[in-house]
């Protein structure tokens, strides 16, 4: 046990649906006090990165609830049971936006909010970007609809808030870091 | 009604504590059809981008019971009720740190998981970041150790998976872009 550790003492469940469960916990500290820990225990996700041949980032608008609001992100997804996350980094690609890769290359595994989750987000740059020639359709409860914007505007629109998605934030930033576009 | 927005057609309640309550509403989507959404509302978090007059991070080592390891991020913290963020994000600084600033400039305010939570960080960049004589004691059931690491550093331990916080790798990339060490 690291001297930063805490170790469960017991749990109780709240929540359990197809992606995620919910239990708190009674924790012991490092100095041998004691608190509870929310958890949310999720299956994990994945981010694209995708330029178009015009080096157009590949974008997603769509109606977060839980924020209440219209989003732009990268397209993304959950991870579905017993599926390696490049499968699902390409299936949502090609449903999220009607385009598809020849590889994707992983860049990292990133916590999105450690404080209370265990999601990690798998990220992934696509590299050979097409468009299909049919469109694949993709969860039925999602609505979504295609943006692909330039360098130039991606940057304005992080620094006016327009885009305000930490992951897609990271996208634009690393795009930019690496030279890609 | 924006053409892809969710009605909330009734809710139930699972869980709530002093900086999150979990709920799972019936929605009506924009083709008429009805599914469930889990949201985890979140009062919202500061996220500290604080450099010392050497050009080295702060940085804080603490153990994240949801991922069950210990994680190197930037300082941070929730926010409390009736407080501005700014002044969470100086006492956040001051009590994982030990060090304070004269300023701090926001640069953004980032969804962190937006299929499931409305969370929010209010991203800062700290300026005149001096250390304190005195140190100020934080949260009773917080236990963590300072680290300060150089620009090559960091982007090693990005590379190298050792920094994995998304916030945090998005810290590195903000003070890379802009120039600032």
């Amino acid at each position: 046990m690291s001297k930063l550790e805490e170790k469960k003492l017991s749990g109780v469940e709240y929540y359990r649906n197809s992606f995620l469960h919910i239990h708190e916990d009674d924790v012991l500290l490092p100095d041998g006090g004691q608190s509870k820990r929310i958890v949310v225990t999720h299956v994990g996700a994945v981010n694209i990165i995708a330029l178009t041949a015009e080096k157009e980032l590949l974008l997603v608008r769509q109606y977060r609830y839980p924020l209440g609001v219209e989003t732009i992100e990268t397209p993304a997804g959950k991870l579905e049971a017993d599926e390696a996350p490049t499968v699902t980094a390409k299936r949502e690609l090609e449903e999220e936006t009607g385009y598809t890769c020849e590889a994707l290359v992983q860049l990292g595994t990133h916590a999105t909010a450690p404080g209370f989750t265990n999601e990690v987000l798998h990220q992934f740059l696509a590299t050979g970007v097409t468009k299909l020639d049919v469109a694949v359709s993709g969860d039925e409860d999602e609505f979504t609809e295609l943006l692909t914007i330039s360098k130039d505007q991606a940057l304005r629109m992080v620094k006016n808030g327009e885009i305000f998605d930490l992951k897609t934030v990271y996208a634009i930033q690393y795009l930019t870091l690496a030279g890609l576009w």
